[in-house]
């Protein structure tokens, strides 16, 4: 195994695990030719698995666990007591540099925890963040903080705009993308004294970045920034909201469609556009979720997610390998320099 | 006039004003009947369209003002010279004892700022909060803060779930409504320490409102509580990226139906039935963010919105009016005492 596009799989995480992580890290194989696998988790379910994909067998490499972590288990418990889990040997493998990324579909405070323990924090980077790819009317946007920091200082907003502009160019493939930081108005005097502070270091951004300012909640889905930047208790919240209201359409979409004879006729005859629709704006296409910030990938698919899902998730980590995305940010926050030496920001400590 | 249903209406308030004012405002009369207005405006302009809609003419009397409230003008201008405005004078005639509530469709941070100047907080209540109505899979929740307060302490966030119950119990009709705490998990840890404090003291409410704890964002539309109480900033967010989610959703599926001949007949056959399910989503539907805690009604109606929104607007005003809403909120504070003298709280001061 070559190092640079070794990724490790939790093959026991996630709701259909392992089927789904292994089909899936057998998608992911078409579209990025020169991936291979560390395979953590049961051998004796794995093996049969793998001996009916033999395009995935010849580049994956089973490694026996067997523990797993529950999805119910908190993250402390986890890190306690998963020393020897499936999720917990993958991260491990990062850490030993025998893979540059790791995959999982387990317990997402538990992958959290657990990477920021084992990989470390980059230099510069006071806290790692969760950043995930959605949606908007003429693309994509790069959202975070989505939970991982409940409260944060002006400082990380600003670190999280940096990670999040590299991860932008590395999977977007923007070359300058724009970042937006999420308030309640567009105004320069609206909100909280930590976004106008993290707004005024932001402006003066020497960064391969265009801060455009603050944007607010719609600006999300219409797509104004190519990365939004948010705290983690704002970000999970929108995020949840956002998921709720688009679960919500789709629910009244049901109901209109089953409510006369002919409207059940005109959904025959726009099923396939409207499964089209429905695939565009199904999370496990925006698969991944992403710990930023840390020395090592560290990609959450989604816990229900299929093998399409768990595929999404290893093309994110995949993007992020090819690009060399942690020296990027490594470089970016060392260039950014002197936010932590700002005079203002020095005053609000 | 008979003062408990006279209600003020800022007739040069939003983008289709006055018609719009003046059509919703005899639409309402059907839906509740015994209202009476006071319409504040242009005199000139009000009287030949007040012609033309006798029934409201027989329960509506108008009063001259010449300046308007700019949708551009910032609050704080507002206030100063804004004082000959339909908006302030509208507010004039509630603190004057003439009408019950204000109704207005004009700037929302001038007239948040003016009711709040003009019509003074209610005792017990530290910070009026804005208050929306949403649509939920199974019915509708009431939503704050949507945006009044950026920062909040536990104490504003327990008066918003007070406030808010008794809002639920007058326009939902709900005897006993459910509270939920916004935030990022279920679990009491979850959080920060603002969070838990309230949710700390909305556990020993002797309230007639049942608090069912911590919820998540898309607890929203799932109805999972019938009011849902967060800060400004969190709250205005959520919203607004609810909002963006929904038209996003809109968006694909008219680009659903313009993908093929096939999906473009199928969406005739089902159109009746689609309209139908978008009025369910329309926030015009919604109409009526609502300030509580002021001594007094008032009622933003969306800027956009058409007669039937505008009639919302004043269905809520009329249903707060006939509920004594005010005194409710008064006695709900008075008994829930002691929230500022909690030791934890005091600790947390």
């Amino acid at each position: 195994l070559t190092t640079p596009f070794v990724i490790a799989l939790d093959a026991m995480g996630g709701d259909k695990a392992p089927q789904s992580v292994l089909s899936g890290a057998a998608m992911a194989i078409e579209r990025h030719p020169g991936i291979q696998y560390l395979l953590f988790g049961d051998e004796e379910r794995l093996k049969p698995m793998l001996a009916k994909l033999p395009k995935l067998a010849a580049c994956a490499e089973i490694r026996h666990t067997a523990a797993v972590v529950s999805p119910s288990e908190k993250p402390s418990q986890a890190l306690r007591r998963g020393r020897d889990s499936s999720m917990r040997r993958a991260i491990d493998a990062v850490a030993a540099g025998e893979a540059v990324g790791v995959v999982s579909g387990g317990n997402t405070g538990a992958l959290m925890a657990m990477s920021k323990f084992v990989l470390h924090t980059l230099p510069g980077i006071d806290r790692p963040a969760i950043a995930g790819i959605f949606p908007t009317i003429n693309g994509e946007a790069v959202v975070l903080d989505l939970g991982a920091n409940i409260e944060c200082d002006a400082n990380n907003l600003v670190q999280f705009a940096v990670m999040g502009a590299a991860f932008a160019r590395s999977v977007l493939g923007l070359p300058n993308p724009t970042v937006g930081l999420l308030n309640v108005g567009e105004e320069e005097l609206k909100g909280n004294d930590t976004v106008r502070l993290a707004a005024q270091i932001l402006r003066g951004t020497p960064l391969p970045l265009e801060f455009i300012g603050f944007i607010e909640g719609d600006d999300i889905t219409k797509g104004t920034s190519d990365v939004v930047v948010t705290d983690g208790f704002t970000g999970n919240i929108a995020l949840r909201s956002a998921e709720g209201s688009a679960k919500l359409c789709f629910q009244f979409l049901r109901q209109a469609f089953g409510q006369s004879l002919l409207a059940r006729l005109g959904y025959l005859l726009a099923r396939a556009e409207l499964n089209r629709m429905r695939q565009r704006l199904n999370p496990q296409n925006y698969n991944g979720g992403v710990f930023l910030g840390l020395n090592g990938i560290s990609v959450k698919s989604h816990g229900g997610s299929d093998a399409h899902g768990f595929a999404a998730a290893v093309g994110v980590a995949a993007a992020m390998a090819k690009d060399q995305l942690k020296q990027r940010i490594i470089e970016d926050v060392k260039r950014f320099g002197g936010v932590a030496e700002s005079p203002s920001q020095a005053a609000a400590q």
